[in-house]
């Protein structure tokens, strides 16, 4: 996690015309190139640390592996090196076709992702909702009011970049009120990504007994994650987009926005709340 | 504007057991599949309105266009149609190579990026950091520290989508205290090429006066996409990455952070506040 974090100088202004130079803590952000048998298939920009796990989350979410064992190996590639800031920047993976594992054909070229990117890897927007290995519609799990208003405080508790940065995202996988893994990223997907890649590694696909919370706004992509790794029910803090709740609803998700302590609400499949 | 937001019913639990139904407004999440020349480019989850600002921008940020006549046509292509949902979701875009619009050649293949995404249509990790044609460094532009500190309010007061949905992004384009243009999004990075592009069909840049205020923190991302603009100064409410304050630097953009009321932190070309 050497580089999660950067120290830099920061002039603080204030309306008095009074101002402080101070150094301030940055949370990381890099490229990280993936290649997929020695292709090319993606960079997203993220915090670095923890990405063996944010790559297997990817290829989770992508649909390429659903256990750990699809993997053969992963490693750092040789960096780039001149200056230090691309070092540890490229992961070189290679999958397991006897174990099942997808390559992802459709990737010939150069692709380029975001911190938040959840549609990369599918080749038309028709595409873009992909059925999930672990479905989770007909999950029986559910999960107590009490329980869920406690899961934000529970995360927030557990954001050690943010409180050094407060310029990253969070995300938590809690099963009842045991935290199982907590990540966190500038981008919310790639912190998505890690918890989920983290969970595959360790063989808890599907999340069928999991929540997943999330410390910000819920976007159709981070549904589309859930949905793949079997996660029955996903909570933020903030408000859900109109494809979020529509995804959750077709995949049978439970899902709630603007989790706030003492209320929240919930925008499909109620059941699972008692 | 008519998919920018959609009704939905939310059941609102609260910690006493009491809980209401009732209508909530969603903010509209959908792909929009863009392409160049009859190619497709890529696609990007975005709320709907705006899109043809936003395909100006994105071209614009992508280093393919820098004046509006370099763009010959722009129109919505034919939608899949099957329920309405895709309608309006793809939009087809004739380059004029006469007027020197680089088309994006390296992209031959399917490609997807996200709300976020600023680093699509470069093909390695060293290629990430672009030349602008609107090079900032030396703009002489300088800001009042009183101006700058009324900006996030400024934006505040014009996020109509955020007053209904609470799940929207927003970037502003100010000068002095004018407000040349806001535009909202599910995705940040969406929001910030809406204005961007907005300027650059109105044939104002390089944006050399203005200040770009953003709603939420600072990616490597958003700052590439200023420098593409040639804007001098960037500021937002929350955290900039240590990628955005290094971007920045380089450029010479003045980078603000924290920018909330009464007190700011400049983290680069301090000297652009006075």
């Amino acid at each position: 996690m050497a580089r999660s974090t950067r120290r830099a100088p920061v002039l603080r202004l204030r309306a008095d015309g009074s101002s402080t130079q101070r150094p301030d803590t940055l949370a990381g952000e890099e490229p990280l190139e993936i290649r997929v048998d020695g292709e090319q298939w993606l960079v997203t920009m993220r915090t670095p640390g923890g990405d063996v796990d944010l790559v297997h989350g990817l290829l989770l979410s992508e649909g390429i592996i659903t256990r750990t064992e699809q993997v053969r190996q992963v490693s750092y590639g040789p960096g780039v090196g001149a200056g230090g800031l691309l070092e540890y920047n490229v992961m070189d993976v290679t999958l397991d076709a006897g174990e099942g594992a997808q390559a992802p054909a459709r990737r010939e070229r150069a692709v380029y992702v975001s911190g938040s990117c959840g549609i990369c890897g599918t080749s038309s927007i028709e595409a873009v909702a992909r059925a999930s290995h672990f479905p989770v519609a007909d999950v029986a799990a559910t999960v107590p009011l009490a329980t869920l208003l406690t899961l934000p405080e529970a995360l927030r508790r557990q954001q050690r970049l943010f409180d050094g940065t407060g310029g990253t995202h969070a995300a938590g996988l809690f099963s009842g009120e045991q935290t199982l893994a907590v990540r966190e990223d500038v981008g919310r997907h790639n912190a998505v990504d890690k918890v989920l890649g983290w969970a595959l590694r360790g063989g808890r696909l599907p999340l069928h007994d999991a929540v997943l919370q999330v410390s910000g706004r819920l976007s159709y992509e981070l549904v589309q994650k859930a949905a793949m790794a079997g996660v029955p029910v996903v909570a933020a803090v903030s408000a859900p987009s109109a494809a979020a709740v529509d995804l959750a609803e077709n995949a049978g998700i439970t899902l709630i926005g603007f989790s706030r302590a003492t209320t929240l609400s919930v925008y499909s499949r109620a059941d699972r709340v008692i």
